[in-house]
């Protein structure tokens, strides 16, 4: 499974792309960070960074987009940047039918360093030596975008359990309701 | 001038289209609220919204956009979803090279009304008066995105000015930078 890692954000939006193997083993393809200055028009900003997490999800290809999500009750402002651009990379990822997932900042350093409020500097250590890389990746957003596609890569089962539950739950929902309806008829 | 006002929302996005005139003068074209359901991934509901505010430029061919500039501190998951919204909206009018523009909510209010604190029943009847309508618009969303239209096509000019007085300032800056430098060499 190809998984894309977004960080996202308006100054700097981190970007990275793994191959997850059998078990645990992942793979680290690429990695960058985007960045636009702040004096640019807010769509201008938008529209480099939407041309090229276009590229990138033309060039690499991936099965499904891992984006951080992102609360509100940071810094408002930057908050809303955040969300802007996050908005426009599902966007990218919908009109190619890719799959899009969205993981929490405590859900990814979780599953990395084992501990939901690890700091950035544990985030980077592990993901170095989880990917295998020969110096550690920086920015902080380009260590937090390889975090996330790893993170994603190691919850798809669970997540593909959960669907699949979820949906049995559905069927059997609309059994009974189907059932009950006849009783009464 | 021709305006597109969008009331950026996942649930509801309100989309009108308004020519203006001379003077104070302007023309209802279009109003419309776009609606998505709140079970939808959240990447198919930017996709909905996004084709149908690209299939309005198109058709309408507006010289430019007036979004409701969104504040992180009204209701935290709301204003996120509504974030993402406009950031699509921004990105879909970037790519065709129209002018974005950005009015708070009170700006809109004031601009209308005359009050920048006036209620939602306030802001549609005035906008049914200024744009002559049979009927009142409904819902609210497409009431306040023909207030939005209005209200930019009033402050146009006064923005044109502060452009140019920006770029005045800016000029002088550079110019005076340049004599600072050759009397110092």
């Amino acid at each position: 499974m190809r998984v894309m890692g977004v960080d996202p954000g308006l100054t700097r939006c981190g970007l990275s792309m793994i191959e997850g193997g059998t078990g645990r083993k992942v793979t680290a393809l690429d990695v960058d960070v985007v960045r636009t200055p702040s004096d640019v028009e807010l769509q201008r900003r938008l529209l480099t960074i939407s041309d090229t997490v276009e590229h990138w999800m033309d060039t690499h290809r991936p099965d499904v987009i891992a984006i951080e999500r992102v609360f509100a009750n940071q810094n408002a402002n930057t908050a809303m940047g955040t969300a802007q651009a996050g908005g426009v990379i599902a966007l990218a990822a919908a009109r190619r039918g890719i799959d899009v997932h969205f993981h929490t900042p405590s859900e990814v350093k979780a599953a990395v360093t084992g501990n939901g409020r690890a700091d950035k500097a544990q985030v980077t250590t592990m993901v170095t030596k989880i990917l295998g890389l020969q110096q550690k990746p920086t920015p902080a957003d380009a260590a937090d975008a390889l975090a996330l596609a790893i993170c994603h890569c190691w919850r798809a089962p669970m997540i593909a359990r959960m669907a699949a539950a979820e949906a049995k739950a559905a069927e059997f929902k609309k059994q009974y309701a189907a059932k009950v309806k006849a009783a009464r008829a």
